[in-house]
C-alpha cells in the first residue's frame, strides 16, 4: 500500500515513469549495519543518490537497513540518519525534497538476528511485490559487518533469501577479506559455499574514486602517446601514496590486528598499482579481460623480502592500544602505521622499474596520489635562466592521478605539457581553472594539463550505482583478492616482529620517515635518533656472528638470510680476485633449494660481481633435459643466468641429454664434460665450488656407498640417488677436493641431526659423502645456518 | 758572458742558488712561434712563470724564441712581447721586477728557416754552455707552430739541435693532432722517426685546468665515498660541456677545415671523458699505469653512429667562411659550430650511462664544466614545503668539476651535501666563501660543499712546469692521442655531408638546440622552424623508398642505414606476431659482415622485441671453435645475444666442434642439428631465416655447383667454401625453403654485377645457389639496399 502511495505521488509529479516501465522489475536493497559508522557517512547517502539518478529508469525500488537491534530503536536511530541526507548541487532543491520524502518511505529497518529474521524479511519482500503486482528484477545485500559475520549472514541469504529464479542476487562486501592468505583463503571458500562469483561485489572504495577508476580509461584513450613510454625505458620511477593526519585513535581495536599494509598497501594501493602495470586488454568494457591481464601482472610481481619494506609506528599508538585494548604497560605493539614498499615487476615492459607505494598515519598531510615520473632524456643547450621558462624538454615530465586532499583538494589528472595534451572525456573531465601561484611535484601548476572532474563524485555513489547496474569492473573478484594476498603475505610474515621506526607525527616527523633504494632494497635514509630507539629492539650484539670451526675448517654462523649474504659476498671477493689473477673465476654450483636463494640474492645484489669472465659449471645434475623445470640448470637459469650477462660460452650444463636420451653410458657425457673441464679449468682445479648436503650425509650427487665418484681418477661419473630421479651426473670427490676453494652451505632445522653427527665422525666418504670433503691446496669453509647448527 | 753577467746579479741578490747548485746543469727553452697569438697570449707568460719557480732550483735557464722572421723585426716583435709580461699577484713587486729583467736577458731570438739556421742555433747553445762551464741538462722545443711544419722542424731538431748523451730532449707539440685516423696516425709515424715517445709531451691544455687536472686525484683521494656509486647503478647521467659566446670569425681559415668536434670534442671533451670513465690505477702517479687504464677506457667505449650526434652551425658562419676563403656565393659549408654527442661506454662500471658531450661557438654563455648527476633513489614522505628546506635526500645529488667562467666564475669542484663532504688537497683546494643567493645546476649553491683552488693557475703555466720536470701524466701520448681519432673518426665520416642545424647565435637560440635521447640515439628536441631550414638540405621525399619486385618477390631499397632499420622492424613485426600466435618466434640468421650492422640494430633499438620467446638458429657456420672471433656465431654474440635476454636454452648454435675436432661426418654433429630442429620447430619450418648473397651468388654455406644441400632430404649438410676456412656446416636449400618467411639482405656496391645479374637469371641453384632460395608456402622478401641495386 505504501508502495503505492508513493508510486502515485510519483506519477503525479509527472517527472517520473509510467507504470508499464515500472514494470522492468522491482528491485530490494538490504543494508546490513545500517547504522553503522560507514552506512551513516556513506552508504545511505550513496543509496540516495541511486534513487535518484534511478527514479526513471524503469525499476522501482525498496530499502532495507537491518542491523542487530531490535525495531523499535533501530528504527529511529536509522531514521536519525536517513534525515540528515543531503541533496547534491546539482538536484533541483524542489525535486530532491520530495525525492527524499519518497526515499524515506520506501526505506524499512528490520532486525537481522535470527534465521526466522531473514525468512521474515524474505517473506516480507514477497508479500510486497504480490502485494503490488510487480516483478522482482533483483536483491541487494550490502554487508556493513565484522567479517567475523560473514559466513553466518550468508548462510541465511542463501538458504532463506535468494530471489525466484530470474531475478538476481548481488551481495556486496566490505574488507577486510581476510587477514592473510589463508584466513582470505579460507573466508572466499566458505563464501563461495553460499555464493556463486558473479554474485559477489568485494568493494575496495578506492576502485570508486573518480581518478583511480580513470587510470585504465585514460591509458586507453591515450594509447598513442602512451605506447612508446610507458616502459622500463621511458618510466624513471612511479609513486603510489595514501598519506593520512589522522591516527588511528578510537579505532586501534581493528587497527592493531591489520596495520597500514593489510589496511591500506594490500588493496587500495595494489589495485591502483595493477591498473598502471597491467597490459591494456584489447577491449576495456570486458571485466573478464580486465582480470585476466590483471592476474597477468600479479604473476610478474617479483616477490617481496624483508628488505623491500621499510615500517614506521607514531610514537603515541602504543599507548593508544595500552589503553583501549585495555592491555598491560609492558604490552609491546609492532603493528606498524607507516609503511614504504618497493615493489618490481619482472615484466619485460616494467623490468628494473621501482614502484614505491607509501601509506602512513599521523604524517604531515592528507593527500592521495599515483605519479609516474618520466626520465629526463633532453639536454637543454641554454643557460639554467632560459631553460627554466616556459616549454623546455629539461623540465620534469610526469603523469598524476591525484586522488584528492593536499594541494590541490580535489580529484585530478595532471599531464606535464612537454609530454603530451591528453585525451580526456569531455563528459566527466574537464580542464582546470588556472591557478597561477600553485606548485606541486616541483613545479609550478601551469606546466601541466590539469583536469578535474565535471562533476565531483563519492566513491560510494559510484559503486553503488555500478553495482545496480550490475557492472562488475570496479570490484575485486576471489582469484583477484587471493592473487594480492599470496603477493603480500610473505611480507607480512617477515616484519611481524620487527620493529617499526617510532615517529613523532605531523610535521615532526621531519625527515625520520624519508627512504632510499639500495641494491633493490628499501631503508631508512637517516640513522635513527637514539631517543626515539625502541626500547625492545635487539641491538646489533645480538646478532653476533658464530665464527670459529666445524670439522677443523673455518664455520661462518649466523641466521640464515644473513648467512645468505656473507656467502654472496664471500663469493664476489673470490670471483675479483680470481678475475683480477688470472682474469677468469670458474664457479662450480650444486643444485637443490639452500643454493636458489643465494642465486637470486647474487642475481639481484651483486651488480658489481664480474660475470663476463666468470664460467659457470654444475656440481651436479639429475638425468633429465636441462629444459625440465626440476633440473639443476634450469633452477639455476631461471634464478640467476636469466638476471646476469655470462657470456654463452662461458656457461657450462652438463650433457646429461645426448642423442635424444639421457645419461646413456656410451654417449660418453661424463667424458665430454671432463675434457671440457681440462679444456677450460687450468689443472682442472675450479677456483670455487659450492657444495651442499643432504640429510643421508651426501654432497653433490655422491651418495652414500656410491660406486662412482668417491675414489678414483675419473672425474665426472654417472651416480645413482636413493630418490627420483634416481639416475645423476656429478663431479667425483678427488676433484672436487682439487678445487681452490670449497664452500659448503647447510640452512634449515631439517639439517640439524645430520650437522651434529658430521661435525663429530672422521673421515669416512663411504658412509657420508660431505666427510670426504677435504681439498688438498685448498680451502674449505663452512656455510651453516643457527637452525641447522643449534636446531 | 751575458749569461755570467746574469748569474752575477743573482747572486748578488742572496735570493738565489750558488754556483754549485747551478752546477746541476742548464736548460735552453727553445719556443718557435714566438711572436705567435698562443705565445703572446699564454706561452711566454708560462716560461715566465717557469723561471719565478725554478730560478733557485739549481738549474740555469736560456730562452730562444724562433720563429721564420728575420732577426730584426723578429727581435723587437718578441721583445714588444715580453715586456708586457706581468708580474704574479703571489710574487713580491721587487722580486718580480729584478727576474723579469734577467729574464730578458736570458732571452733571445733567433731566426729559424733552414737547416743553417738549426745548425747554428745548435752551435751557440754549445758555445754559451762552454763558455759558462756548464753542463747541460736538457733542451725544451716548444712547437706553436701550424702542424704542415711539424715534420721539417723535427726533422732539423732531430739531425743539428739534439743536446749530447745524458742531457734529455722534449719536444712541446701543440694540437691539431691530424684531422682523422689516417692523418693523425700519419703525422705520428713522421714524428716517430726523429724523436722517441718519451720526448714527446703533446699539449691538450685541458688537462691543465685545474678542475680538470683534479678529476683523478678527486677520485682517488675520495674512494671511500666513490666506489660504491661511481657506475652505472648509481649515476644517471654525464655531462661534459664547453660553450662558447664567440664565433670562428677571423678563424675560419683553420675552423672550415676542423668544425667543433675536431676542435673540442675529440681532444679536451674526450679527455675529461677518460678521466671519468677510466678504471683507477692503484699508482696515480704512475704515468703508465694511468695511460693504461686510460686506453682500456677507450676500447669499452660504444662505436658511434650517425644519430648519435646533432649538429649545428651558427647562421654567420656560412659567410664569414665565404668571405674569410674568398668563396663564391653558392659555397655550401657544413662544418658543425656546435655538436652534441651521445657516448656509451660498455663497460661493467657504466653501461648504459649516458655521456652527454656537448660544445658550441655563438651560444648564450661561457662556460665548462663536467658533471655527474646521480639517480635519485629516495622517497621523501613529508610534504614538499618541507622537503625542500635544508638536507634531504631527495635533493639533486650531483659532483660537478666546474672549469670556469659561466655562474661561479672560477674553477671550482662541487658535491651535493647529502652526497658526502669530499676529502679536498688543502694546500691547493680551499672551501668558498659562501654566496647564499647563488643558484647552480637547479639548486641553491649552499647545497654543496664548494671547493675553489687556493692560487688560480693558468693551464699553461702548469703544463709547462708539468714540461720541466717531465711529468707526462698531463699530456697526450701517441696511443692515446690514435685511440681517440679511432673513436671520432667513423663519426666525423658518417655526418661529413649531413647539413648542420643552423642557429641564430646567443641567446636567440632558445630551445633550437636542446636535444633528446630517443633509444639509444640523439635527436633535436624540437622540430626545425620552417625560415631556419637550409636551403641545401634534401627533402624526405628526395629519399623515397624503392618498392617493387626482384626475382617475382617484393623487393624494399633505401639507403643501407634506412634499409636496416627497416628490416629490423619487419624482423621484430614478424617476431611479435609469431609469439602471439604459437608462443615461440623460431628465427635463423647468417653470418658476415651485413648482418652485424642489423645485429647491432636489433640490440640497441628494438626493446621490445620479444626475445624470451625466441629461438635463435644459425642459417650456417664455419668449422672453427665457437669461441673463435671468425665464427658467425662467435659474431652474433658480441654484436647480438650478450645485449639482449634470450634463454640460454632458446640458443642454437650449430655443433661444428664435437670431441675436440671439427666437422668430422662421423661426430654427426649435422645429424644432431637436424634432429634439434626436428624436436623443436614445429613441421621444421622456421618463422624466419635471414639470408645474405656472395659475389658468386651463394647464399648460407652453399656454394656453386656445391654437392651437397642443394637438393635432396638432408636439411644440415656440411660443404665447401672456395675460401678459407673451407669446411663449412650449413642449413639445406629444402630446409630454408620450408620456412614461412625468408628476408635476404644485400648490400653495397660490391654487390651491385651480381645483384643484376641474379634479377635476370632463373631458377639455377646449382649456378646461383641463391636463385634456388624459393619459399614453397612461405614469404620471400627482397632488402637490397641502392648500392647493390643501382650501382
Amino acid at each position: 500500500k505504501m508502495l503505492r502511495r508513493v508510486l502515485c505521488t510519483v506519477l503525479f509529479m509527472g517527472a517520473l515513469p509510467s507504470l508499464a516501465e515500472v514494470s522492468q522489475g522491482h528491485v530490494s536493497v538490504v543494508l546490513l549495519g545500517a547504522t553503522g559508522d560507514l552506512a551513516k557517512k556513506y552508504l545511505w547517502q550513496g543509496l540516495f543518490q541511486l534513487y535518484l539518478d534511478q527514479v526513471s529508469s524503469g525499476h522501482s525500488f525498496t530499502f532495507h537497513g537491518a542491523a542487530l537491534m531490535a525495531l523499535e530503536p533501530g528504527q529511529r536511530l536509522m531514521f536519525d540518519v536517513l534525515k540528515k541526507l543531503s541533496c547534491p548541487q546539482d538536484e533541483s532543491p524542489n525535486r530532491c525534497a520530495v525525492l527524499k520524502d519518497q526515499f524515506l518511505k520506501l526505506s524499512q529497518y528490520h532486525q537481522l538476528k535470527t534465521a526466522e529474521n531473514y525468512t521474515v524479511l524474505n517473506r516480507e519482500i514477497e508479500m510486497l511485490l504480490h502485494q503490488e503486482g510487480l516483478k522482482e528484477a533483483g536483491r541487494i545485500f550490502y554487508f556493513s559487518v565484522p567479517p567475523f559475520a560473514y559466513t553466518e549472514i550468508a548462510r541465511h541469504i542463501n538458504s532463506s533469501c535468494r530471489p525466484p529464479p530470474g531475478a538476481w542476487l548481488r551481495v556486496v562486501l566490505e574488507k577486510p577479506f581476510g587477514h592473510d592468505l589463508e584466513s582470505a583463503q579460507q573466508l572466499a571458500a566458505e563464501l563461495t559455499n553460499f555464493f556463486r562469483e558473479e554474485e559477489m561485489y568485494r568493494v575496495d572504495h578506492y576502485l570508486g574514486k573518480q581518478a583511480v577508476a580513470h587510470i585504465l580509461p585514460f591509458r586507453d584513450q591515450n594509447r598513442q602517446f602512451l605506447d612508446p613510454i610507458w616502459n622500463q625505458h621511458h618510466v624513471e620511477r612511479v609513486e603510489i601514496v595514501l598519506k593520512e593526519t589522522v591516527d588511528a585513535k578510537g579505532r586501534t581495536t581493528f587497527y592493531e590486528q591489520y596495520g597500514v599494509i593489510r589496511d591500506v598497501l594490500q588493496n587500495h594501493l595494489t589495485e591502483a598499482l595493477m591498473y598502471l602495470t597491467m597490459e591494456l586488454p584489447a577491449n576495456l568494457s570486458s571485466a573478464e579481460e580486465v582480470l585476466q591481464r590483471k592476474l597477468q601482472a600479479f604473476q610478474s610481481l617479483r616477490g617481496l623480502e624483508k628488505n623491500s619494506a621499510v615500517v614506521g609506528q607514531y610514537q603515541a599508538y602504543a599507548s593508544q592500544v595500552r589503553e583501549e585494548l585495555q592491555k598491560a604497560q609492558d604490552y609491546i605493539t609492532t603493528t606498524p602505521t607507516f609503511a614504504g614498499v618497493l615493489i618490481h615487476s619482472d615484466s619485460l615492459r616494467w623490468e628494473g622499474v621501482p614502484f614505491l607505494l607509501t601509506s602512513g598515519k599521523a604524517l604531515d598531510e592528507r593527500v592521495g596520489y599515483v605519479r609516474v615520473l618520466f626520465k629526463n632524456r633532453a639536454y637543454c643547450t641554454q643557460s639554467e635562466t632560459l631553460r627554466d621558462a616556459g616549454y623546455s624538454q629539461c623540465k620534469a615530465k610526469q603523469i598524476i592521478f591525484y586522488i584528492g586532499h593536499g594541494t590541490l583538494n580535489t580529484p585530478a589528472v595532471l599531464v606535464s605539457r612537454n609530454l603530451f595534451k591528453p585525451i580526456m572525456p569531455e563528459s566527466s573531465w574537464k580542464e582546470a581553472a588556472v591557478q597561477p601561484d600553485l606548485h606541486i611535484f616541483g613545479q609550478a601548476l601551469s606546466d601541466y594539463y590539469v583536469y578535474n572532474p565535471v562533476k565531483e563524485r563519492d566513491a560510494y555513489s559510484f559503486l553503488i550505482s555500478s553495482i545496480y547496474h550490475g557492472r562488475k569492473d570496479f570490484f575485486i573478484t576471489t582469484e583477484n583478492l587471493l592473487a594480492s594476498w599470496k603477493f603480500w603475505t610473505p611480507l607480512l610474515d617477515s616484519i611481524s616482529h620487527q620493529p617499526p621506526r617510532l615517529y613523532p607525527g605531523g610535521v615532526e616527523n621531519q625527515h625520520l620517515l624519508d627512504f632510499e633504494m639500495v641494491g633493490g632494497e628499501l631503508a631508512f635514509a637517516l640513522a635513527e635518533p637514539v631517543e626515539l630507539l625502541h626500547p625492545d629492539r635487539p641491538t646489533p650484539s645480538d646478532y653476533k656472528t658464530i665464527q670459529s670451526k666445524f670439522r677443523q675448517s673455518p664455520l661462518v654462523s649466523m641466521w640464515s638470510e644473513e648467512l645468505i649474504s656473507q656467502l654472496a659476498s664471500d663469493i664476489e671477493r673470490a670471483a675479483s680476485r680470481a678475475v683480477a689473477h688470472s682474469g677468469q673465476f670458474h664457479l662450480a654450483l650444486s643444485g637443490g633449494s639452500s643454493p636458489v636463494v643465494l642465486f637470486q640474492r647474487l642475481a639481484r645484489h651483486h651488480y658489481a660481481f664480474p660475470w663476463r669472465h666468470t664460467h659457470i659449471w654444475l656440481v651436479d645434475e639429475r638425468c633429465i633435459p636441462l629444459t625440465d623445470p626440476e633440473s639443476n640448470f634450469f633452477s639455476l637459469h631461471s634464478h640467476l643466468l636469466q638476471s646476469i650477462r655470462v657470456p654463452y660460452f662461458n656457461v657450462h650444463p652438463m650433457p646429461v641429454h645426448l642423442n635424444q636420451r639421457l645419461c646413456v653410458e656410451e654417449d660418453r657425457g661424463t667424458e665430454m664434460y671432463a675434457k671440457e673441464i681440462t679444456a677450460l679449468v687450468a689443472n682442472a682445479s675450479f677456483d670455487l665450488v659450492l657444495l651442499g648436503m643432504g640429510t643421508d650425509g651426501h654432497t653433490a650427487s655422491l651418495f652414500p656407498h656410491s660406486e662412482n665418484g668417491l675414489e678414483g681418477a675419473q672425474t665426472v661419473v654417472l651416480t645413482e640417488s636413493p630418490v627420483k630421479p634416481h639416475q645423476r651426473m656429478s663431479l667425483s670427490l678427488p676433484l672436487i677436493n682439487k678445487a681452490r676453494k670449497v664452500f659448503v652451505l647447510v640452512l634449515g632445522k631439517g639439517k640439524h641431526n645430520i650437522t651434529s653427527l658430521i661435525s663429530r665422525v672422521g673421515h669416512e666418504p663411504r658412509k657420508w659423502p660431505i666427510s670426504g670433503v677435504s681439498p688438498s691446496s685448498g680451502r674449505l669453509v663452512w656455510y651453516v645456518d643457527y637452525e641447522a647448527l643449534l636446531g
